[in-house]
């Protein structure tokens, strides 16, 4: 149902004198809304052989092109916030003849990369952080005392951020000349949540503009010259103009806007304006629709913010069949049933409603469930304050944007010993988001927090036991990590139980080599052990749950009664296996010859593929685990099962 | 020249009837300035003898007091943000009796802490946390159905902090209870900077004032009742109150202010009519005065923010005779003087000008120095944009406080391989300030990042040898640790060398022990040396100099010559121990037992003390290397040099 390869691509004979933006520039302006016709054409096509983010790069069609072809980059730096609306920018700099490998190995990565090209001038998947770089560039250019211009791209949900704030907040301090671009497109991934969207909502209703008299006078006063009057009939045309004393302008920026972002009439004049006389920051608020030309995606209501492959014509996305509910819909429905047993189980998403399944706790029980925002920090603060008033906050949170949040876990948590419960998604690789959104390091700056109890669950099954654990405990923090994608099929509890604190499990017990595997690679482990056992090396295999507290009972019988032990996780070195590696040497463990090693994810970021070749290619797999057992062992030539 | 302890007491007759808040319902209105004056004497008289933050918490005396006296605390919630200005609070909340204990081992801590009192609703250390927490006690009190009141009060400072933005954000969405009163003093610890700063500073200047007419007629309306005649009058003497529109309306608060901090006749009527009448978010915009009602504060540039014990009649401040420049500012002047060889050395700070010694830069180059505010997330991803134009920023942040940048670390700097430098100071135990400042996971959360280099200072020389590598190396990101207080006091060069990435040295060269150093513990393990000397034990010394990349040649040369490895590092288990014991178990070099042992901090949040005895009850000291040693090598009794 979903395009074939070879299924005919769009025509676009304009789009196919466009190159590089230089190219751009000989195309006359009022050609430009036939280039942006052409250009989502093409985008649309090569999504929907590839999968990825497509509503978010449709919103900014008109506005890549009306930037490209008023500034000079790369000389002029471009930012786009978070980077997944970056692919038309991609198709006009240079790389269209690869944009059909979007996201896949090898191939273009979804966001912006610097490693990618000399267009791409900051790297993102995170977003809030293009206003901060941008006012480094801006600062730079000024130290060089150099004239060229720096453009950061924000969407309104990131602006939630406080990051973004921060920023602000220095560039109107600083009084550099930065160029941010405010696109307004009323949602991010989720509806918008919290005071700033409503205050653009509120600004873009028209209610504060000012007439276009006043905005010639008060333009003309800004930039020290009268206003091209090609400028003013476009105003005519625009939604408005705001008035003075917006909150943007407290912080210093100039603010134009609202403005219709799919408009070269009112782009195109208002940029080269501000191109050629902006004198300090200047905020340029641009109205623009997500999934803007697509009807499927217009229609929506997440408006094809992440998707498969899909049919053009239909828009119908493809579905893999899975073979097991996704990690992401157990653990929803078991905070779910725990919430039924337990009024005081709350939710807290920082604008990721659906990504962390809390959509399906908000459906049920809408007063207990908190959508923060893009805010992280705030979220594990505000689930603290939660926490002393004898609430049970479950902040669910991806591990990658954990990080953003550290200081709050270390400071306003662990320290308080407050029952904060961290359910973390998308642990380990994350295949074809890359490195920007692997879950590498919370195992690591986790486990080193005093009091911090640290879970990772092996299967589906597992994560609806350490629910309810984390449910159940009241003492400290507790976290539970958990993988991107679908299960491994084990039966389901219809609730999970109640797990011992500190306490792993033996699996399959054996003699001579000990397999320790910290989260979903038990499988593999319990694999591998097939293959030892039968190259005649008999294999014990555990289960840890816990990195903190380690099991320290199960380590040491492992330690005491094997001769080779491998600790297996999918996190960076300095998490689980460190925790273990300490333990056993302050225990004299080590001092006998014990063969042990540890199986981590590699110490390099690892770019976009199959979450299978990444955890193969790191020896996460049984075949890693195998050859590691044999090296350590010093068999030189094996041959085993399917490690072939 | 500092008080004695026997020096007289402050007379506080009122003060002396006040043990709780309820004992302060019983005080008339009228006699509250006395009782201001008498807490202000108590509280002077207490810090002089103890040393700590003076400025912040003479600002807030009667703001403390009317709090105090008109909410029902700690039923009523109350959070002071950063707590460093909560010295009157715990006066007037039961623990006047130990005030003299502030910041000393088994004293009262220097901020707020939730297991100290009832009264101390949540405890701080970083700022800008105050709103997030109170919001959640807020929401849990809508869920409880309780009346129960919220107040958080922040400083303009912490106000430049996004998280705290983020909070703002949220609470005006979420329409919740809760009473942000921004203390205004117009300075953190440093001159504020930033547009928020600004942008209050010109609500203070009473350019935006209303009538007092207008505001009677817009707290009516708000609060849908008849405003009361006394506040009406109040407000005649008041500074004013803002207008419609200002920055914290547009987030859904309601905004009073400026008023006066230090008028109960100000802060006592607004204070109840808001307990009473507020039905939403209220932020009220207190100015205040840092260090009121003490000469010496007033005038200082700094207004006392932290001082050491200090004479009560001339101001003048003990200071313990150095024996050696602090780290800080060899720092400092090591950074100057690598700026004047290097244009392109630029240094940036988080509000933390003279702690980090920035400021010594900012005089010299005062082009080249960033003051961004308290705002470290913006901190370090603005210097990743500086680094992409081919600067060459040091990020001088307190281990602590990098915590906040984390992720800006890891997806701005780290995944991009930008040339940032971390100089990390108050690494390791800091002492007074306890838990919420130590430098304990700096390591454990940086050596898990792929290609970050990862640097102790073993001593001052080494630090400027260190800030040289640092401005040399352009490869990546680079960072370098050191702790609080003075060097050890060796020679220093006039400039550093440029040091080898990745490799240690043999200070000590032995046959049966190897002790590896990283960072400042170095002495320590020169001392513990000659002692195993003296027992027979011949032992080496290395400096590690690098947790990442690993000196695997000195390692690996450690491990196969000696029967013993101890593995020494001021921070949490999961860093440089870690790390090192992952490499030795990849490499096979566990597999002839090798008696291995880590010493690290321990594993629980550590209060307050002397640094020494910090370090000497967490093994970190010679003792405990030696004993260490000993207990590998099963020595059941032993003695030796001091070890007694």
């Amino acid at each position: 149902m979903t395009q074939s390869p070879s299924a005919p691509l769009p025509q676009t004979p304009l789009l196919d004198q466009v190159h590089f933006p230089a190219d751009l520039k000989k195309i006359d302006d009022r050609d430009l809304p036939q280039l942006a016709r052409e250009l989502r054409d093409e985008m649309i096509d090569a999504v929907s052989r590839t999968g990825g983010h497509l509503g978010a790069g449709l919103g900014v069609v008109e506005l890549t092109i009306a930037i490209h072809k008023v500034f000079n980059t790369p000389d002029d730096r471009l930012i786009f916030d978070v980077g997944h609306q970056c692919y038309p920018h991609k198709i006009l700099t240079g790389r269209r003849d690869r944009i059909r490998t979007l996201r896949q190995e090898n191939g273009l990565s979804g966001f912006t990369r610097r490693a990618e090209s000399e267009y791409d001038n900051f790297g993102a998947g995170h977003s809030s952080t293009s206003i901060s770089a941008g006012l480094g560039m801006a600062v730079a250019a000024e130290l060089d005392k150099s004239d060229r211009k720096v453009i950061a791209v924000i969407g309104d949900g990131a602006m939630s951020a406080g990051m973004a704030f921060e920023a602000l907040n220095n560039a109107g301090a600083l009084d550099a000349r930065l160029i941010v671009i405010l696109n307004d497109n009323d949602m991010s991934i989720a509806p918008p949540t919290g005071a700033m969207s409503a205050y653009l909502a509120r600004l873009a209703s028209g209610r504060t503009y000012m007439g276009i008299r006043d905005f010639g006078k008060k333009l003309t006063a800004y930039l020290g010259k009268t206003v091209d009057r090609a400028i003013t009939r476009a105003v005519g045309h625009a939604r408005g103009w705001a008035t003075g004393g917006t909150l943007f302008e407290e912080l210093g920026f100039y603010h134009i806007g609202p403005i219709d972002g799919h408009s070269f009439d009112h782009l195109l004049p208002i940029l080269r304006n501000v191109r050629d006389n902006a004198k300090g920051p200047v905020l340029i608020h641009v109205v623009t629709q997500k999934g803007k030309g697509y009807g499927p995606a217009e229609e929506a209501a997440d408006k094809y913010h992440g998707v498969n492959r899909f049919d053009v014509i239909t828009g119908a996305q493809a579905k893999a069949k899975p073979n097991a509910p996704s990690y992401t819909s157990v653990f929803a429905e078991a905070l779910v049933e725990e919430a039924r047993h337990d009024e005081k189980i709350v939710g807290i998403t920082a604008a990721m409603p659906s990504g962390t399944g809390l959509d399906k706790l908000a459906n049920l029980f809408p007063e207990r469930c908190f959508d923060v925002g893009i805010a992280e920090q705030h979220a594990v603060t505000f689930a603290a304050g939660l926490a002393t008033e004898g609430y049970k906050p479950f902040c669910a949170l991806y591990s990658t944007f954990l990080q953003r949040a550290y200081d709050q876990v270390v400071h306003d948590v662990a320290l308080q010993k407050l029952p904060v419960r961290f359910p973390i998604d998308r642990a380990g690789f994350v295949g074809a988001d890359g490195p920007t959104h692997a879950g590498s390091f919370d195992t690591a700056f986790l486990a080193t927090l005093p009091g911090m109890v640290v879970m990772a669950a092996a299967d589906e099954a597992e994560l609806k036991h350490m629910v309810r654990t984390a449910a159940a405990y009241d003492e400290g923090p507790i976290s539970f990590r958990y993988p991107r994608g679908e299960g491994v099929g084990v039966e389901l509890p219809v609730r999970g139980d109640i797990l011992e604190i500190g306490k792993g499990r033996i699996v399959k017990q054996g003699s001579k080599v000990a397999l320790l595997s910290f989260g979903t690679r038990l499988a593999e482990a319990l694999q591998a052990a097939e293959d030892l056992d039968s190259a005649g090396l008999s294999t014990t295999v555990a289960d840890a749950r816990f990195a903190k507290p380690l099991d320290t009972d199960l380590i040491r019988q492992l330690a005491r009664h094997h001769e080779v032990l491998v600790v297996v996780e999918e996190g960076a070195a300095g998490g689980f296996a460190a925790q273990v590696l300490h333990f056993l040497a302050a225990q004299g463990l080590l001092d006998n010859g014990l063969k042990v090693r540890c199986l981590t994810m590699p110490d390099e970021w690892v770019e976009q593929a199959k979450p299978e070749a990444m955890l193969a290619r790191a020896g996460l797999d049984h075949t890693g685990i195998v050859a590691t057992v044999f090296t350590a062992l010093d068999h030189k030539t094996v041959s085993f099962g399917t490690a072939g």
